[in-house]
């Protein structure tokens, strides 16, 4: 199956040599991350594409001086809403119903639902589950990242504080939760490269309950 | 692309025939969730892949009564590490030493850090973080799954501890995370199959820092 081909070919990709990502691949990926479903359909997150060499630096100096965040044509970071507000949740019902063309009872029966949950919610507690709506996102981004033979960097090594910081993300109601560089090994400087993919058997994974 | 064809094509099937997916598909949707990447490579999760019709209903009971949970042909449970321990990552670092071949200083020293800190930490937070982990291979299986032509519906709404209990989880040290059943949609029964999807524009999406 060629998705399971690419999910092969890619690895967490740790040197790059700065070539430029075409603005068709990276739209592409982010076409996935777009299209990624996540609960209730709120996409509570945003994308930052950073391309800025300044920026790109003072985000390696909080990701473990990690090389492929300067040496990567685009940084995407992965920013979740730092809670679940009712503006943010109306926001999406709206637009459904205006894609939709119609208002439907149990739609607007599931909006108030949402209302009186989430934003009561500890907003500590709204981010952690934001950020795994991110997760879903990022993982197709990935995914599709190796459908364009693009090399990609899954990345939680990071001070996300201090990415916020530099990005401002908190003034826009968003925290960093995951970054992914995009952009094209330097095969002669990474040590993975070559060394085999490892994973548990699927044994060891799946347990069967029939 | 490919992957975004596939993307477009599959949604949260509301309704299933419960006709069952050939095993070569289900195999497959199985290893898209196995080659995903996790933080440090520990794979922090298991996958229950839940056929019986008994334990379907009991799901069904604490999942909203969503009919999929029982009109679908494999229910697959995505259930994460309850916490981080020494010995879980004692396991995949000497894996990787076997796989590989040979034992290398940094690897080790890697080991050595995560040893320092993950057991350390508040189990919680440590299955929050795994939980992250189970939804990037998730979303992989998610994408399979369109791949295979097999419909799913990514699912958060059941009642972890009660789904934990049905299947025995907590004993082995894992907690539910996320639900997906697969199987064939049932187009005459589901409000949802005709109806367009709904994305935020990609404007709102993204942030461009350059």
């Amino acid at each position: 199956m060629e998705l399971l081909n690419k999910l092969k070919w890619r690895y967490a990709t740790k040197a790059m040599n700065g070539k430029v990502v075409p603005q068709g691949k990276v739209d592409n990926i982010i076409e996935a991350a777009r299209l990624a479903p996540t609960s209730s359909g709120l996409q509570p997150f945003e994308i930052i594409v950073v391309t800025n060499k300044d920026i790109k630096e003072k985000i390696r100096k909080v990701a473990w001086n990690q090389s492929v965040v300067t040496e990567c044509s685009h940084l995407l970071v992965f920013a979740a809403w730092d809670t679940y507000t009712e503006e943010r949740i109306n926001y999406m019902f709206d637009l459904t119903n205006e894609i939709r063309g119609f208002k439907n009872e149990g739609w607007e029966n599931y909006r108030q639902q949402l209302l009186n949950s989430y934003p009561q919610k500890d907003a500590e507690e709204n981010f952690q589950h934001a950020s795994k709506q991110a997760y879903i996102a990022f993982s197709q981004a990935l995914a599709a990242a190796a459908f364009e033979k693009v090399d990609a960097t899954p990345m939680e090594g990071f001070t996300p504080d201090a990415v916020d910081d530099i990005l401002g993300l908190r003034e826009k109601g968003l925290r960093s939760a995951v970054l992914l560089p995009i952009g094209y090994r330097d095969a002669s400087d990474d040590w993975l490269v070559d060394l085999p993919k490892v994973r548990k058997s699927t044994d060891d994974l799946i347990t069967l309950v029939d």
